[in-house]
Formats: structure tokens, sequence, C-alpha cells
């Protein structure tokens, strides 16, 4: 243990990366125009059509697998061109007149410095009398429609201010995050070395951050366990990195927080997950490309960046680890991954990682390395992984 | 928005209650000695037992609904004088040679201050030859037995060193919190007022920590949505409180951090969720009391001083809430409890309020507020709430 006993130092300034704060609100500040900007140029073509007595539209980018392509260039799935026309009409009264409340509440919502949630939004219409909302599924789907729409121009749904309802995952190590308070600009420094065996919960919308980091790389790790380990036994301060736990698939905030982060920063990210189809092809396969009917997000949500430490199958060999049996649902995800997923048949390494898998007929945990003591993981898995970067999965 | 718009300040100093480190310090080294006592006697009574060529065995409160009661004055449910007594035979010799080596490595965690969560520990035992166990069930089973063997001494799962797979919750507001390194015992202050639109996230394990605050209550929040309006409006500096995420039914972690924070700083806790059978007998019951089949932790676990602040079935009526029908689930859960729980067979006022629940025949989010405006819940309800603090439910 003794290799682990260092006291917390503040992170090196000397090569330390930081972010320039009036350029941050600059930005923040432009994006927002470019945001008030589309909403009032859609309200206004629905009015003068309505003054022409022609019938006004709204156009909207498909939301479907369908209409969805793998960038190996880019590196995350992005969505295509089909459009669906939603014209105002007797039918379609309604959900039109709720789009465009949808959209005047997210100018509302940015012009006031606040935000909403899906579900807030949904009960926010409960005062828009007939265009009121009966079921958030309605709200939700008006809302994606819209998210949708802004994303060609690469706004996100949360510069829309609209955030997510749950929250993000727990961070620990090398790194400072900057914050402005919404109300007086004043920057908050949070220096996530400093939280003991604590950690920094990342909020619901991380586009006002800001980082200062000297860290090599960041850790995403799928299992609270895993995570507690390493942040208690301070790996983060030996391995000059920063944790991430991703609490299983990760919610939006933590997918857009670990990309800002590596964006801003420069620094590589590493997933350790569970080796099972589960931790491959949903954890890990969101985390890097994003997920397929949901692809008009992963422009902002994915980390093309990403590349994966382990467990791989190979490690199974390698550490004698124990094992389960793959249930049906296992074999079932391996294979649907290996005959359709564009992510996977684009990348010859995984589809042998995934043969392999599938031919050992078995998973492993990332805690099954706890059979060789329980600081295993860190005083020899991950260092001796971390030695043979080029080989990690991509 | 401009009665929110107020900077960070520290807590003041006047009226903070703190906690002296040396007597945590001490207390906790007093805990791990009894630990290890108690550890030490059951091998030895075992040891003897063979030496005299007599069948050693081991005795457990038996965990069950049937060995369980809830007690008024304490305030939770309570662990009956029912035990089973596991002997040594050729059937069990597997099972008694199990719990004696999870004992061991209790025993091992506490003197080289280190900790396992159940799948370590399950983990662990691949290498105990044939005392190993083949699913986690089993070690999960003879762990719970180990805690509530242990609990009749008041020491509980996390003083043994087993700590949850999962997070705690995040907090946010008038806190401190005071966390000494497991390797050096410098202390980390850690300040919950200045994590931005962030949070603190409570770590696996709470047993180490100490407070210094000047709030007056906490506040335990169900939704991540309600939770992250609250914080990024500072919600916790005009109302002097803390803020905690429960995130659903609230993780180990969580419950016993809101219950030590209470008890250590001497401040009521408020709970506000759902105003639904899940959230008033799931969500709130097991923050209060507990859960029946793990009466065992209830005495650590749970948060017996916890008041319901709403939604109550009442307020639907008063700030006429937007509704959704109870299901049949809900139904089913309501009766459930007025049947069949101690805990609300115990309190008059609940019954009422369930069974007016019921005859209205709908539940209510706590984000339903949301229809009277985003921050109505920070403006008018929950100042409201709190002005008539004698009428929360018990």
């Amino acid at each position: 243990m003794a290799a682990r006993k260092t006291a917390a130092k503040k992170p090196k300034s000397a090569k330390k990366k930081t972010v320039d704060l009036s350029d941050l609100k600059a930005r923040n500040a432009q994006m927002d125009a470019l945001t008030l900007e589309m909403i009032r140029e859609a309200a206004k073509r629905v009015h003068s059509d309505i003054l022409k007595h022609a019938k006004p539209d709204l156009t909207f980018p498909v939301r479907s697998l369908k209409n969805v392509s793998y960038s190996g260039k880019q590196g995350f799935f992005e969505i295509g061109k089909q459009k669906k026309v939603r014209t105002l009409t007797v039918n379609t009264v309604k959900s039109f007149a709720q789009t465009l409340r949808m959209m005047g509440l997210s100018k509302e919502l940015v012009e006031n410095n606040d935000f909403a949630t899906k579900r807030d939004a949904y009960y926010q219409s409960k005062n828009w009398d007939e265009a009121r909302f009966d079921e958030q599924t309605e709200s939700d789907t008006v809302m994606d429609d819209i998210e949708a729409l802004f994303s060609v121009r690469n706004l996100s749904r949360e510069q829309l201010r609209f955030i997510p309802d749950e929250h993000g995952g727990a961070v620990a190590g090398r790194l400072i995050v900057l914050d402005p308070d919404r109300d007086t600009g004043e920057v908050e420094r949070i220096d996530c070395t400093r939280f003991g065996s604590g950690a920094y919960s990342i909020p619901s919308t991380v586009e006002q951050l800001s980082f200062e980091t000297d860290a090599k790389f960041i850790l995403a790790i799928e299992t609270g366990g895993v995570f507690q380990r390493l942040q208690s036994h301070k790996y983060w301060q030996t391995a000059d990195c920063i944790l991430v736990s991703l609490a299983g698939v990760p919610t939006r905030s933590t997918r857009r927080f670990i990309r800002k982060l590596s964006d801003d920063c420069k620094i590589p990210v590493y997933a350790f997950v569970d080796c099972d189809p589960y931790g491959i092809s949903n954890i890990y396969r969101t985390l890097k490309v994003g997920s397929g009917n949901a692809a008009h997000l992963s422009q902002f949500f994915c980390v093309p960046q990403a590349r994966y430490l382990g467990v791989t199958p190979q490690d199974i060999v390698d550490y004698r680890l124990p094992t389960h049996p793959l249930a049906d649902v296992d074999i079932k995800r391996a294979k649907d991954a290996l005959k359709n997923d564009p992510f996977f048949k684009a990348h010859k390494p995984w589809q042998k990682a995934i043969e392999q898998l599938l031919k050992m007929g078995v998973r492993a945990e990332q805690q099954a390395l706890a059979k060789w003591g329980l600081n295993y993981v860190i005083d020899e898995y991950l260092p001796r992984k971390l030695e043979q970067r080029a080989q990690f999965l991509p």
C-alpha cells in the first residue's frame, strides 16, 4: 500500500491547460444570439405566410435509424438529409401551435437565463390552454423535433435551455472546473483533487463550464465500486489523470462533460468497463459514437476520441479472470453488433474481439480483477495496460 | 428573479455547529477495536470448540419480515429476538467456512484501512479454494448474516469495511464536509456552497465524515430536475438550508449521510417527493423508518426525524396541480401500506392522507408545480409550506 500513500497536491501549473474566460463568455453569448435569431426567423416565416393567406409549415430532419449514417471521418453517427414537413392544417393545428409555443418557451428561457427539464416543459404547457400537452411523450416528441431542427445549425438542446432530468456522473482527480455564476458571472473554481473520498457531481448542463488541468488522460469507469476504489486510493494522483464514474450507460451530461473536457484540453479518453456485450456495445459504443435513434445528438454528446482500455476478451485469458457464462441476451446483443451496427462493422479489431468473446462463451466484470487482490487493479492491471496504449481497441 | 440574485457567501460562523475531530478519530478507532474484538472472539469460540471435539456453531439474528417490529419510540423498524444457529456439519461445512473467511476478510480490511464492495468480496473468494462462492447471491447472503450479527452490537456493515457498490446522491448548500485522508489523516474541508451549478457527490461510505453547518434544515429531494433548479437558483442561500438529491429511492450512503448530518448537527430533515404511493410508501418511508426485509440496518440507515413537506394529497387541491390517474399498481401499493405497513398503521394523519389520495384517484409529481411558472416552487410553494412546518406529515 506504501506506493499509494501520497498526500493531495495541487495540479502542477507548468503544463496546465487553461481557457480564456472572456472568450468563453463571448462564445456563449454568440450561441444565445444565434438561438434567438433562429427562433425569431421561424416565427416570422409562419407569421408572414399567414398574412399572405398561405399555409405555413415547419420542416424538421427525420429522426430514425433509416436517416442515420456512421461517418468514419467524423467518428460519430450523423443524421441524414431526409426532412419531414409539418404544414398547418385542421389536423395539425394543435401540434403546430405546440411546436411554436415550445420554441417560445425556449426563447423566454434564453432571455431570462433560466432552464427547464423535459418534465418542466410538459407541466408549463398546462397553462397553454388548448395547446397544452396531454402526455409527456407528446411534449418530448415536439422537443426532440425542435432539437433536431436546431442541431443542423450546431445548436444542442442545452443551448435551447432544455436540460435533462437526470444528473451527471461523479468526477475526481487532477482537474479544476470553472463555473460562472448564472446571476453574477463570478467564476467558481472547483478543484476536483479536494473532495476527500467524495467527488464532484456533474450538473445537468455543462455548456457554461471551462477547465484547467495537467492530467494526461481521462479514465471513464463503468461501476461505482471501481470508481470509489480508484478515488479513495487517489489513483488520479499517481497516474496523473481524471476519473469519471459513468454509472452504467452514461447520461447526456456525463457524455457532454467528457467530450468538452477532452476537446478543450486535448486529453485522451480511455474507457474501463465490464467485458460483456452490454459494456461494449451499449456503454462504450454510446459513449464513443452515440446511439442510432438519437443521431442528431451525436455531434455534441459522443466522444469519438475515446478508446477502449479494457476489460477486453483477451484480458480474460491474460489475467485468468473469473467469468460468468454469456446469457442468451448477451449472445443476441453481440451478434446484433456484428451484423447491424455500423460502428463495429467499420472496425476489424472489434469484430475479432467480439467473435473471441462469443467463442469463449463467457463474460467478465471489471471487479473480477479483485480475485488477485482488492488493489490489483491499481497496482498491476491499469499500469500494465497503460504501457500499451497503442493496443487499446478503437 | 431579482430575489434569487444573491452571491455565494460562506456560512456564518456565529451559530456554526462543529464536531471535535480528535473525538471523531477516537470514536472511529474504538469502533474498529470493537469490530476486531468481535471477529477474534467468534473465531476463538469456534477454535476452542474444535479443540474440545465439540461441534462449533455461529448464531445469527433471523432476517425476515416476521422478525421485525416497528418501534414508535425509536422511530424505526427493529430486528426481533429470533435467532438461527449455523452448526458445523458435513452439510454446512462450506457455508461455515465461507462465513469465517468473510469475517477474516473484514478483519484484514479493518487492519489495512481498506474496504471492499459486495462484488469485490465475491471475487476475492475466488482465491479461497474450496470455500469460494459460485454465485454472488451466496456471498451476499453470508455478508447479510454477518452484518445482522454485528448490528446487535451497533456495528454497521460499513464498520466491517464492506461498502455498497452504488454511489450516494448529490449535495449542495450551507455545509462544510470534513473528510480525513485515509492515509495521512489530513482533513479535507469540502465547502458545499462552492460547486457552482454542480454538487458534492456523497462517497460510498460516510462514517469518517464530520460536518460544520449553520443551516436550518436539510431538504431531501426526489428528482434531479427539482434539485438542479433549487441548486442553480441557490435556494439554499435564501432558505438557509442543505439540498440533498435522493434520485429515487435513496441509496444506503445517501440515507446514512442524511441521518449522520441531522444527528451530529441537530437539524431537521424535510422530504420533498412526488405525491404518489411510490413517493410516499417507498421513497419517504424507506428514508424515514427503513425497509422491512433489512430491519437490521434501520438503526443506522433510516432517518426517523424526517418529516414530509410535500407534495401532499391536499397540495393537489390547494395548488390545483395537474395530475395523472392512479395506476393499478399505485392503488395496490397504497392499499398495502394502509393494511400491512406498521409505519402507516401507527400514524393516523398518514392513513387520512393516503385515503384522500385513493378517493381522488390521482397522483401529482413535484414538477407539476411548474404549471404556475418554472420558479413557482422557489418563490411560492416552498416558502408557504415552510411557514407551516407543524403541519408536515409525520
